[in-house]
């Protein structure tokens, strides 16, 4: 108690490949995290995947299910990337090391940080997103819309990207909580890799 | 109860590769903890990590966040101490054995453990650090400092390292606290290495 | 209640090799113990190590750490020793079976079985030890001195091997506590391997 959920939530100035900013919701409010991505170097268990960051059961399993559909995803769209997640041991964290994490509301940026990874290319900057994946990308509602708002205008973030399925809670928000905030409403999590990747 | 959390705080005149001293907090105050990292000699365990010392949750996952990022630190910088680490069954150990320790604030201590045990050479003398460490190398700030300070200068430490989130806590204690100390204050880990193995 | 924590506590008239004596503290007194270690038979887990005689997680650890020692510390003075301890299945017991039995002073017991397992040679007889030893061989200080003196002498030990820490505590016991036994007090490991096998 008094201790705030994550400390400092903004320490990185530019963001390198394999790390993505995310929104999340916590007992305390709304908060910012960053999901870090990387390879484990001259680990020989390839197609391996370890976490840390006192992530719960369903933020392990929401990684699981990352890392699957980032390798399904990058098969077609970029083998060689796709090659990278294969072959490699993967290390997901997520700072604070010692603030228990848990939902499934992470799974957009677990994805965009193992894809960013693969592809050695850093997210767009200035760009958070929150919402669950599917096995096969759907991207389903999540809550707290109105904490992460908050708390991405917090964190100087310029571009949010939210479910489809909460567009509606977005537009209810007053005017002067979005100020200055470019929302994006995304239903498959083909449109959060045009928007963070694509460029 | 009655027992000192860390019993006989200093017992390395000089430190060997692989062990370096940290700064802790505990309920009864500050300690000064020393991280000790070994190779298992002749284990076909190769890339494997093990830890023992009571350590909690937290603890264990800063360990395994610190094999992940000494890995990929020197994997550019120094392959031939990258190749040890990669090749070789690793140990690491906190005395007091029976002590039950937890936390992130050792993560950069951990991570130079395993840099100076990989490089054979030990760290600068009368130096202590602590600092929370994330996967690509940022430091982020931790409790304690008065009780991390006062420990420091128990222990005969010259040299401290804190993060830089902690500055401004460090600069309002009483000069009288202080006195003797070296300060340095880092963002990232390569800071670290430059004052703790750069000699 | 009611029953000894260690029942006949000296039933090896002559120890063989992998057998050592040693001090420990427990609610009702001191007592001597044994450190069993043996190899696994025609096992190919390779490098393993098992341990029973309901050892708590503190005593559990200090076998992983005399573990790992064990095998450094052989590396270079008997690589053919070594390299039975790296290509063994291993199994340390700590009779009596059913007593549980916890905390880090037996860890310099714990080491000594090992290697004279590995090196097929028996410890020195009338010699029994106490204290915990960190992975790089520090020998840190134990509780219960007063008691473990009682139980060296009930048992008809002659040398008995104490840490360095534990000096003071040991010389401030009245004489007559004391008669008949020959101190030694190490800081690190290599000074109880030439007590105890260096004959």
């Amino acid at each position: 108690v008094g201790q705030a959920p994550f400390a400092r939530d903004k320490f990185y100035e530019t963001t390198p490949p394999g790390v993505v900013m995310g929104l999340a919701w916590t007992p305390l409010g709304g908060a910012t995290l960053y999901v870090e991505a990387a390879k484990v170097s001259g680990s020989e268990a390839k197609g391996s995947l370890t976490t840390t960051g006192q992530l719960g059961d369903v933020f392990r399993e929401s990684a699981t299910i990352a890392h699957t559909f980032a390798r399904n995803f990058l098969a077609d769209r970029d083998p060689a990337a796709a090659a990278v997640l294969a072959g490699s041991a993967l290390h997901v964290h997520v700072p604070a090391g010692a603030t228990p994490k848990d939902g499934p509301s992470a799974g957009c940026t677990l994805v965009t940080a193992l894809l960013s990874l693969a592809m050695g290319k850093s997210v767009k900057p200035d760009l958070a997103m929150t919402g669950e994946v599917t096995l096969t990308g759907c991207v389903l509602p999540i809550g707290g819309v109105k904490e992460k708002v908050l708390a991405a205008r917090r964190s100087g973030v310029r571009v949010v990207v939210f479910p489809e399925g909460n567009r509606a809670e977005y537009e209810e928000l007053g005017q002067e909580l979005k100020e200055g905030l470019e929302p994006h409403f995304v239903a498959t999590y083909d449109q959060i890799y045009q928007l963070a990747l694509g460029h």
